[in-house]
């Protein structure tokens, strides 16, 4: 049986699940494959802590470029994170014809387009399974599962510290603050863990769905995103009386020429599949025009899900290494490189459904005045409920919306929240019927 | 750019399918194979019926070796279903050199050996990923996506019409036969609809998903199956109160050297992902020992869904033909073919825990007697429910017992059954914590 040498830059969480799985399932990987994969080398800063593994120290080395530069090297998994020397150590390894592994999606998310031409000039693998949805191999299944379809939709609960802290909100009534406090003690969330909450990692994974999906690098800055930070166990509750769960998703729709794309919280039907995707689980949705509605489900994040992703991408590569091939299916899926970024469509031309909780004075005529602006801007009642209880001394009124246009909700909400029976800033969440 | 030429041997509910996305999604599948995918031949004995596309009648044969005889066909698409031509044609093509696209699980199911043998021999590509979850791309996620990990546990919903009907059953109560008459007048059953409601059709479901899980053919009679027939409403009103929903599961676990595999229907925990499955919906579980838990969602069968997997097999065969590669993955994911069937272990070895419901008369005495049987066969009862309320004449006794051995179950049931209080055949179903 031949071998297939690996380098790996990055010996820490995912780098560690990597080695671990290269040696427990060698047997299962080298029959899957027809060669024995070989770890070869390991850089890293730190060369003498415990990974919980035993790996032979003369394979360790401090310099990436010990890995980049070896000739006897065929895949090189980039492992540090960042957007800085990680780009620099990839597009070195591109130009050295090496095959790349990499789980960094805020590096492709923000620099795709100069790294997927990279390798598309090069002719080199780029496999990014473990940059969303960890082990879930969602990648793969918008480049060759539903490969024959037109993707219609994405919709993705994709950063499993959001998902739990809002499960724990939901099933157990803590507060925000609460909840964060709870994810960083069980280690779900880093401290502070501001990219998982505000938005920003999720936007990076939808990223790559979409460039997967359509072919094209993506403008990440024109991702609308909004995080989970100013969400209350109250309005939990509330979405629950409506029906809904509420949940931070990742959501891309296809619009002829333009791609939706944005982040937000979002209040999903409890009776959707989505809506029952809970903790630090992450799923995506994705609907073609021919397959219909598919869900695909899993761990979304940890040393075990995402080295079993970074070593499948492996396994790709030496099954393209061992077939004489270079890059069977490339990196985006499509036979050939769109350099011409996605356009994606403004929020502002968004329409949706919405939820709205008014913190109000008691008072009558306060709902009259409310409704009357939203009327004037277009903007129709479904449901209200008007409770009695008072929540820091004033009365939420709560609706829902029919479909509404993004554009003439932000102008409304900015005249309601002058009035002077309003007492606080107005909750704002978007509903997806899905 | 290049053409690919596809022969369609089968003109029914899948094969127009798969004409009409080649047809109306050809750009998108162009661009992403980088070849075009001609339909050269169509065969099927009736070529005069409309299937509500527009095909050249210059393409259509009765003959399905006009299809297999071409040399200038490079892929071969079985499907006219059943175990008889279809095998004949499948093999005949396979000595022609032809790759392989079928989605015919009964003929893998159970002639599986030899096919996937005469494809090894002549190095051709068999792909079947229409055969299971029809458009949900599982078969890829097994070979590919999950190739890291050994395979620890699958557990799926794979036949829709019967999860329709417990469906049904469940939110509607239902009876079994009211149930299957909705079926059948909806089109989502035959009628009579005997391989899908007695498992036979879940059953050739999972003897793919274990061969493509663990590289070899599977003895398809081993499989343990049991149908949804002989289920009532009553007895999903009282998994309800016991907090399970009810399912047709097919199931397969890793024992080490051998696999559990069997079909029947099951309780699962409401709050368990696969519980939320419902409709025509299908959905694989399945457990690897690194990912973890995943789970792949969507509809099982249909035109679309199913000619979107056909497609997509295709697309990646016309992706390694592209490639100058045969075989690029060999059918069951493994890079030599195993030739001896998987050891599947006998039922009677199964550690379940169950579900009893006795139809007893009122008399005092009976649950003691039940019990006593019961504790012989070292069975212990978790939890009972005694209902007041009588069922033809009768009082339904209900119970969920702890871990038990499937053979003591059989055996403390016969003697149950043949005590003078037992007014009917008692209600057997097991419970699957997950």
């Amino acid at each position: 049986m031949g071998y297939i040498n690996v380098g790996i830059i990055g010996f820490g969480t995912v780098g560690a699940g990597t080695v671990e799985i290269l040696q427990k399932n060698r047997q299962t990987i080298s029959s899957r494959v027809g060669s024995e994969i070989m770890v070869k080398n390991i850089a890293d800063l730190d060369i003498k802590s415990d990974r919980g593994i035993s790996v032979d120290p003369s394979i360790l080395t401090t310099d990436a470029l010990d890995i980049i530069n070896d000739p006897e090297i065929d895949i090189v998994v980039e492992l540090i994170g960042g957007v800085g020397k990680a780009k620099e150590y990839i597009l070195a390894a591109i130009d050295k014809g090496k095959h790349i592994v990499t789980a960094n999606k805020a590096l492709l998310a923000e620099h795709g387009k100069e790294i997927y031409q990279a390798a598309d000039e090069k002719g080199t693998g780029l496999a990014f399974e473990a940059g969303v949805g960890g082990g879930i191999p969602v990648i793969r299944a918008l480049r060759e599962g539903l490969a024959a379809n037109n993707i219609k939709i994405i919709m993705g609960i994709l950063n499993g510290t959001s998902n739990y802290i809002l499960t724990r909100m939901a099933q157990s009534g803590l507060a925000y603050g609460e909840a964060v406090r709870e994810a960083i003690a069980l280690g779900y969330a880093e401290d502070p863990p501001d990219l998982d909450v505000d938005g920003t990692d999720a936007a990076h994974k939808l990223a790559l769905l979409i460039s997967v999906a359509y072919g094209a690098p993506v403008s990440f800055d024109n991702i609308y995103r909004e995080g989970i930070d100013r969400l209350t166990p109250e309005d939990i509750r509330f979405a629950a009386e409506f029906g809904y769960s509420l949940k931070l998703l990742a959501l891309a729709r296809d619009l002829g020429g333009k791609v939706e794309a944005r982040v937000h919280p979002a209040m999903v039907p409890l009776d959707h599949i989505m809506a029952n995707v809970n903790d630090v689980y992450n799923a995506v949705y994705i609907e073609g025009d021919f397959v219909g509605q598919t869900l695909y489900y899993g761990l979304g994040a940890g040393r075990k899900p995402a080295g079993s992703a970074v070593v499948s991408d492996i396994i790709a590569l030496a099954r393209e290494i061992q077939n004489g091939v270079r890059t069977f299916i490339p990196p985006l899926g499509y036979a050939r490189f769109k350099k011409t970024y996605i356009p994606i469509q403004s929020i502002d031309s968004l329409t949706s459904e919405y939820y709205f909780r008014f913190s109000a004075v008691d008072k009558p005529g306060v709902l009259s005045r409310i409704a009357g602006i939203l009327g004037d801007n277009m903007i129709s009642i479904a449901s209200v409920i008007q409770k009695e209880r008072k929540v820091n001394g004033s009365v939420p009124i709560v609706m829902l919306t029919h479909e509404a246009r993004e554009k003439d909700v932000s102008k409304a909400l900015k005249l309601i929240d002058r009035l002077d029976v309003l007492t606080d800033k107005t909750m704002m969440i978007r509903v997806e019927e899905a």
